[in-house]
């Protein structure tokens, strides 16, 4: 014990708070989450998780990785593709083909060599797939969908209970959430979106349009596709493994997120090919994927449970104020603002009593 | 070479501007870089490189990672730290023992078991390490460092020739370039940094003091310390390997970061343990360093060159305006900003002829 403790003083960028040495201080993001109540969780629906299961790695330890699908407002013909395709069985055996440091890790078909044609060839897709089209990488949003955000101008932003629709710039909030991508970003649900005024759109969000989508964080799960006006079918997907690619947002489709087993994809190997696509050369290191279930269809003991604390939250408040402004014992300097993306939702497995 | 094609176009997030398949449109970040004249790449010197040759990996291929040592005017009494360090062969053996996804990965001594006293001790630290202040974080700089820099209004603003010391605000430049974390963001050298105007430093900047520090991007390298007035010698080093954690900025030194090699980093399996350490069960995954050299000590053979596009070249400007509206055939809506750890400085190595 003595040795373990010995070794997190030494080596700690920053330390358990539970560790003997920490002196006092306020609560770290994480004690906050801690403490929330039960209330405040809320729990992701079986209809809305895929579980992917991964080939054994060398060692022989199974791999697990669990996404959760984005519910409604955004995306629903491309996550309506995926649960298609994992009902029909279509992922299994697909293999995992790109690994770009600090960008994506991409899985789909790698393709089979016809020796009749001399041909590459990729297997049929199921019948019914949708065909979405390039503006349905937005929403047309309500205030009422959006309980706060941070404006242009740096400030939270809330929606004034009982009043006629309009958000209220509150002016004692911390004037730095600005965000360099677009006018301002907020939750939707347990997602972070992007979002801009004006258009012609609705005017639903006091007397403006707006539009929404999801960005592009570590960790969330996109639709390969070729070039505009092609938007991906779902066959082919990916997950960011770096540093926030914003510039994608709107560019292409997201569906999802890793809420489980994120490390068995961002430390699978990198592909020396253009784009970190794997070589014929080194076609060993593709990863199989063995199968791709949504969660609704497992027994109820294959189940995962997660759940996600609710971004409406008094908590959920209070940890973003902590992760922008950290006052735990670590830190000396406060930031006074943060980025959304280094505000990720806090998810959680529910573990059965 | 059909089969190669076809899996780009049918994988691809996004194409080499190489592709056949490709429509036209804008010169892509890559193509810019690729353009810029041999006069604006700036040769990095041997003495601000670091070699760390790591254990070869399960198969036996070498591993090398190459480290740009941060030049003045940041954290120099760091770097004086890891140079006394690499030269004395202190690293030589130490090992990576921290790996926690979308975080940090930090090496340092593991320590060992001493059997009379049943303490866990480390290795001795060479003579002559400086000890620095937390005021070393920030360094206070004048207006005559930085050629240009986005404010908090999200303008380029640019140093005006042979006026007086000031910046002028650029009215006509793109608007969504603010930061979350500070006022103004730029480069310094090959550097990103973070500035803010203000304090009781020297009145340097135009009329104002201006603080400005390095800020934590992907791949950036730091210094692991304890809790404060701790600030660390250089025996402790981490890399990012996710999202910017830039709420660490002015907490914690930065001294570099890793310009060749960062996928034997980044790849490295995560630790299970508290923070991602890896737990005693899992000491094996500790991967040895078996050295680290300051280049210059090297032979002429040994050493290895890289070279930077210069951050006030016009080539850099172009980077960085298309990074931040990407009009190259993939994209449908340039984001018209970005963040300054998505416009990273390009730097490529110098294959002698």
């Amino acid at each position: 014990m003595r040795h373990a403790l010995l070794a997190a003083a030494t080596l700690a960028l920053t330390l358990p708070a539970s560790a003997q040495e920490a002196p006092e201080g306020a609560p770290s993001p994480n004690q906050i989450v801690d403490a929330a109540s039960a209330e405040e969780w809320v729990v992701i629906p079986p209809e809305d998780l895929l579980v992917m299961t991964l080939a054994p790695d060398a060692e022989g330890n199974e791999r697990e990785v669990v996404i959760q699908l984005m519910p409604a407002p955004f995306s629903q013909g491309w996550v309506s593709n995926i649960k298609t395709l994992a009902r029909a069985k279509w992922y299994d055996g697909i293999t995992v083909n790109r690994v770009q440091d600090n960008y994506v890790v991409q899985w789909g078909d790698p393709g089979h060599d016809n020796p009749e044609s001399g041909e590459t060839e990729t297997k049929p897709l199921p019948e019914g797939l949708k065909v979405m089209g390039e503006d349905e990488y937005f929403t047309w949003v309500s205030d009422q969908q959006i309980p706060w955000m941070w404006s242009v101008t740096g400030r939270i932003a809330s929606r004034s209970a009982g009043t006629p629709p309009g958000f209220q710039i509150n002016p004692t909030a911390v004037p730095r959430f600005s965000d360099p991508y677009t006018s301002a970003v907020s939750y939707s649900g347990s997602f972070p979106v992007g979002l801009w005024f004006g258009g012609d759109g609705p005017a639903s969000f006091g007397s403006l349009p707006a539009k929404a989508w999801p960005v592009h964080c570590y960790g969330m799960v996109g639709v390969g596709r070729s070039y505009s006006p092609d938007t991906g079918s779902g066959a082919e997907l990916y997950t960011v493994i770096g540093h926030a690619p914003r510039h994608l947002d709107r560019n292409i489709a997201l569906v999802g997120r890793i809420v489980h087993g994120m490390e068995h994809l961002s430390s699978l190997p990198r592909g020396s090919g253009a784009l970190g696509f794997y070589t014929e050369e080194e076609a060993d290191k593709r990863t199989p994927i063995l199968s791709i279930r949504v969660a609704a269809d497992l027994s109820e003991e294959e189940q995962p449970q997660f759940e996600y604390l609710s971004t409406e939250s008094e908590s959920f408040v209070a940890y973003t104020e902590a992760r922008a402004n950290r006052r735990d014992p670590f830190f000396i300097v406060p930031a006074g603002g943060a980025d959304i993306c280094n505000i990720p939702v806090p998810i959680r497995e529910v573990v059965p009593e």
